[in-house]
């Protein structure tokens, strides 16, 4: 049994894992950490877990820990750079596997991150060892990663449906869209009046239009995974959605002139032989298009592609649950790789439908 | 492996069946039927199921069925008792078992069911052999059954909120009260004005109050259950609430004279004594209240009990998800109490939330 | 033009003050108070009511005030209280008209007041002054008065449901039941993690059951209607509706022993005939039922009565807008009788559906 | 006052319709035709109209729909091109104004309407005396027109979104991409499983991406309106939205190399121009986004405009409600416009919000 200790319980993430992680046939949680709920039962908190959990909050020490053989960390951004290297030393060895769901480690430049996020990064000399934990990319690295930064919400659907199309250089990268939308799970359990049903529930709305804060996230990736290093540029609107799961990304891009005889059904074998041997990604037959129920709960991205009108634009359809694959699910994902598990070992549940 | 047939598999018990066969770990489902179907993919229905189940809705045929251990029958009132003797035989033996999630088997007498549902019993023979499903009621019955006929949702939701006052004689059976409210996946998937988003969402309204087909069941076992078959009599509003799973029962019921110095404490350990080895029935601590979302898509009813201002009037919360512990989910636990499994295999999945 | 002001405009019982003032051909709003948002523009923080409301909120000052004919409190309870004696003197004479939504003049009872809302009462000697401001019931007094103290949302759909009965004195007093449901908008708009749409969303839930503020409030004027005085008792319990706008109560009596012969039709006479010229409730045919969509937006409470099975019970269903019917727009309702305006005065829009 | 009426009154815009005419100072609706509900109280279908509307449904009538100034059809395609000239001969020539909400006379080729509505065209002598009735567009040609086609949602929003880029020429009109979204009325009211609550709520899914109705209409004034004529092409992917009204159109466009030097203050300054005098369009303050809520119920357009990270795509955001200035209230003010009245009488209500 791989013992499991959580750092940040109280949130959405927290309790995603947590309900994934109860159901895994080969993990063992044994703490699970909140200053401010320190001492509380979590079943009082989420009576979901009655009966099934039955730790209680503890303040974060290094010594319960260390005793784990993998930490997550489901805190805000922050939180994981300035504790990880206190309780596990400066380069990790010897400490358990540190799984980072948050956006501490996503980002290679570090200037860049302390850009957007606007503040100084604490522990810059780990960010060279963090892997990308997109399984669907870096398979491998994460294997043997001591530390993994799991990709944001947008992120995951979206480089997960622009992959095959970049990979294989079919569009001008200088032009993407990402027309994307989340559930309001996404924005965490802070007390925000933005957040609240009466201001979201019924509505529909663009947020941070200016500039995301994935946007970088997605770029970086997006460039890596271009064959010829092209700097990618993605114009990407986020929208706010009256659902509590659920995420999808439209994704708009124009084919290169040389590529202007590629058919739908080419595409559509593209994609499918792409992500052919993928446990959690799951491309629908043409003319088909995802729908986020299909996903909920589920750790698993569904997409389509599609050429309307035989114009030069592709259209992607990518969906996810933005608490599972693209959070709690994902994070999990990688543990199985980390310890030789089957990949989607616990993680393998069917969405709830209707 | 236990050897599953599906009778009507369209709808969204019958979804919900498969979710859960599916992942269960002694079951096989072998074949699923709907004549409007036949030849289609599930999958292609219901793409949460992709990858998970391959097979075809086919015609109803008794060869395939005769084949399987267990039928369950997902279809609307009617369907069973028109199809059981004739796939069967007029009186099961040598058959497969039979679970009927409909409401042809609950009422056990023939005029009342043909007075509520307009029509005549087409397999009045049987309804004597059927055993109501309700496992905290009816457990060693159930083992041995052929044919067992699944409590409706309002029923398992009050039933379960009033069994400990009733087995007691604590309260007034003739002025009991409940006030439900439903999900609209209750009320199926049938295209009916009624039911589109832009009708109910958003909005909250009673119906079926002169009388409710629910109501004549929950009589019938309030009466099985009362030491004094006093002919309880229960006034049964039920009300649509704008979400897709879950139901709420708001019981009210007023103490009998000669049992008003129980107290909030004593009615609350009446409920825990009452539950405490059901693995299905959660009963939440003093001074707390169920939500629905506890247990959207578990198998589980979360009780509460409370003496409010200490007046005569004791109310009961029950909650479930209507389509689990309210159809498809109880009939799996029916299931696994016919085939000696553990009461919840394959019916232990943890709620979603949020 | 009547000059108006409102005090606390921040909040949702504020902003539908606006908007129903705004479009109200009698009246000129001329001053809106907020401590926290003071110097910002109304429709900064409300863009629905972008060029029609060119006001900027500004800290409350008795000089602005006392310039109004008519001041609302759009306030938490505890508000109105400590500054209506402050700005108006100590027995308003000479001064604005005080409209209070909040709770504080409700309560004729100083020591309930202070038991519920667990804090002493910062003007005792206002009290008897201020007049229950339920038209239905008070429409001579509130004309003349000077101090409306606006009734809650659950107590004008309960009382509105139960005051045929009760002035009839056809029910058990002693054993009345109310089962009833609010949007989230009832709980205002402040930061609290437990109104989050991911929270109440796609769930259900009851709150308050060992006592809600609104049950003494309740009590108290269905004693003052009942000829007998017969201290009525209620068995209250509110339940949280995952929708923003909407309230329905759900009404259970029982006959008196001696009225058993009072038939539904008779009932149906007595509700439209109590209601008869009443501008803002709506007895529905019999036979049909209210639903909460039909007055969203509108200042309307809209009733049904039956008695299910033709046994004992009856059942009384009231559905408002909590925000319209059951705040702002019965505060308003209240005004254009104290000014001699048309009852409806500007409060008549059509309720949006769907 | 105008006399009125409207033929096919049952569905969600002919409700909006009633709603707002009611309301309108200067109408009398004097007929409204139903033939499947002919003989039925209006307010019997729609509570909401209780009191305020006594008409009952009527089969459609030459001589009764010829009383009238005006008639709407809120009608589905085909319906209107099949009656008008029926009803009101073969020109219109003294006959009342025609104002179609349905989508018979937007297309001015014949043979585009026939190809994308799969039917032919039952009045093609009079696509040319029909005037598209977007006012922001055609006001003068509106003010005489005998016939008005009324825009789609979808255009409406939209057209609305890019018109200030392409009469200013400032974008590349060959790939133009509109991302957009709609509440599940714009689907109407017909019984369709697709629709249903229990499949639409808590889910987002693009559909139609293949190619929408709305497309053609939308290039063909995008056309209109671009000074070089250059037959804009758009990429148009709507998305059905769990709520029942409300629309957004999330825009890109692409600089024109020659126009990378305007900034975001003169893209908002253009827009703010553009729609100075406008009584239903507005422009919002840079640096904040439209939310469908604040015109819910509402006949306006609120739109952002900005260029994200100064690169050279701008993003628009448009939100309108889809009945209202998607739908009856765009109508109503086209007849006002044809009546010589205020532009936005009888549809100036502020939004419902929250």
């Amino acid at each position: 049994m791989i013992k499991v200790g959580i750092v940040g319980g109280t949130g959405y993430t927290g309790v995603e894992l947590l309900r994934l992680l109860v159901q895994h046939s080969h993990v063992d949680v044994v703490c699970i950490t909140s200053r401010s709920e320190a001492g509380n039962a979590v079943a009082d908190m989420y009576p979901s877990l009655r009966h099934r959990v039955n730790l209680k909050f503890e303040a974060p020490s290094a010594g319960r820990l260390k005793e784990c053989d993998v930490v997550f960390f489901a805190t805000p951004h922050g939180v994981a750079q300035a504790m990880v290297s206190d309780l596990f030393g400066s380069d990790l060895t010897d400490a358990p596997r540190v799984i980072d769901i948050s956006a501490d480690f996503r980002i290679r430049d570090r200037a860049t991150w302390e850009h957007w996020y606007g503040q100084s990064h604490a522990s810059p000399q780990l960010i060279e060892h963090a892997v990308y934990g997109l399984p669907e990319l870096n398979r491998e690295k994460i294997k043997s990663a001591r530390l993994v930064a799991c990709p944001g919400c947008y992120p995951t659907a979206i480089i997960l449906g622009l992959l095959p199309l970049l990979e294989n250089s079919l569009v001008d990268t200088s032009h993407l869209i990402a027309s994307a939308a989340s559930g309001v799970s996404g924005a965490g359990r802070a007390a925000k009046v933005d957040n609240l049903l009466s201001e979201v529930s019924d509505s529909f709305k663009a947020y941070s239009v200016t500039g995301h804060r994935h946007l970088p996230e997605i770029e970086q990736t997006l460039n890596e995974v271009s064959p010829d290093k092209s700097l990618p540029q993605l114009t990407f609107v986020p929208h706010l959605l009256p659902i509590i799961r659920g995420m999808q990304a439209t994704l708009f891009a124009t084919l290169q002139p040389g590529q202007l005889n590629i058919g739908e059904m080419e595409l559509q074998a593209l994609y499918e032989q792409r992500y052919e041997n993928e446990p959690c990604v799951d491309v629908l037959p043409a003319g088909t298009v995802p729908q986020t129920r299909t996903v909920k709960g589920a750790n698993m991205c569904r997409l389509s592609v599609s050429r309307p009108q035989q114009r030069d634009t592709v259209v992607v359809l990518s969906v996810i649950d933005n608490l599972c694959k693209g959070a709690s699910g994902q994070a999990i994902q990688c543990m199985n790789l980390m310890f030789g598990l089957e990949e989607n070992s616990g993680i393998d549940q069917i969405a709830i439908l209707p």
